[in-house]
């Protein structure tokens, strides 16, 4: 027997995906070490630590391989000192599978980073579909001062690797408030990976 | 190198998705045999047979396996008799390829059948997403007096086979206009599949 089809309404000014399979969130507490000013974070923390950062709805199919996971991300509007929220970032665990996000409301970035370490930003905005490429780490970053809202589809089998990011001290660009805009500076505390681990990114197959 | 990451915007009066890696329509002299009523199509096809039906933009990327296809369609109001306008439908040739579809304007019905000959509808909205599973037929119906304009997402490696609609006959299930709304029925020429036939698309692997 097949699977029967289902329908999803989106709300977009709260991210709120009917009939999800799942959902889950992200308080600032279970973001430590990922921004990059220790006391503004220590700060926030004692402050609003329990407070959501982004939220996730999601639909996961029963099968895995060939089929595909789709949802929305909720980000709320916040700084940790000048850096903007951001989701904690992931390459895929199958590091050659790509993803789309699409804006539904807010204003935002897509910040990606290929293995060799180059780094693209896109906007995200309401209808714009951005597409990460298989083989970039991504993370979301809300830039904006209202929810960044976006659905998103990706293969089933992709997995989330979040190791990666974490061996190299975060990604090598950070996204700073400049003026009512961004800015993206280096991060100082980010380490290129080594020649043989771009290089096993890159050999993904299948 | 991976691939760089591009962003698409998408226009929900017309359909237009910026930068596609491609673009094509159908027009309604290439719809024969698609809708029940043969004079109310040969006085169509005499009157606007060079009238486009339906037309997508998509991205397709380099590599097959393990990646996503994604982009947009775009379906004129419009009847053949009391049969609203529908696009030619297929089952993915891969079957087990599953497909997401989110309405982004206009008002429709995704119109899907399983290998059993099961009849599945949806409606489509602005803000709603269609999961179409592995193994489902499927076929977009534009029942509003606008058109209708979805966006979707599926594997790379699904390809389109339009043989098994056309060896049944059509679809199990045809939408008529019904009022100011629509209604299924039957479809007398429809053929249900054989027991083996059915068998091989359940068993479709990898």
């Amino acid at each position: 027997m097949a699977v029967p089809p289902t329908s999803h309404r989106i709300d977009p000014a709260t991210g709120v995906l009917s009939s999800p399979t799942g959902r889950y969130e992200k308080r600032l507490a279970e973001l430590a070490g990922i921004y990059a000013d220790a006391d503004a974070f220590a700060a926030a923390l004692a402050e609003r630590g329990d407070s959501i950062v982004y939220a996730v709805h999601e639909v996961r199919p029963a099968a895995a391989r060939g089929d595909l996971i789709f949802g929305t991300t909720f980000m709320e509007p916040g700084r940790i000192g000048d850096e903007f929220y951001v989701t904690r970032g992931h390459i895929h665990a199958r590091a050659n599978r790509p993803e789309t996000y699409y804006g539904e409301a807010g204003e935002g970035l897509m910040l990606m980073e290929s293995p060799e370490g180059e780094t693209s930003i896109l906007e995200v905005r309401p209808r714009v579909m951005v597409y990460v490429p298989p083989l970039w780490i991504h993370r979301s970053v809300n830039t904006g001062s209202a929810p960044l809202v976006m659905s998103f589809c990706y293969p089933a089998d992709a997995g989330q690797d979040y190791g990666l990011i974490a061996r190299s001290g975060g990604m090598a660009t950070r996204i700073l408030a400049d003026g009512t805009g961004w800015k993206a500076v280096p991060n100082a505390d980010y380490r290129p990976r080594s020649a043989a681990e771009i290089d096993a990114i890159l050999a993904t197959q299948d």
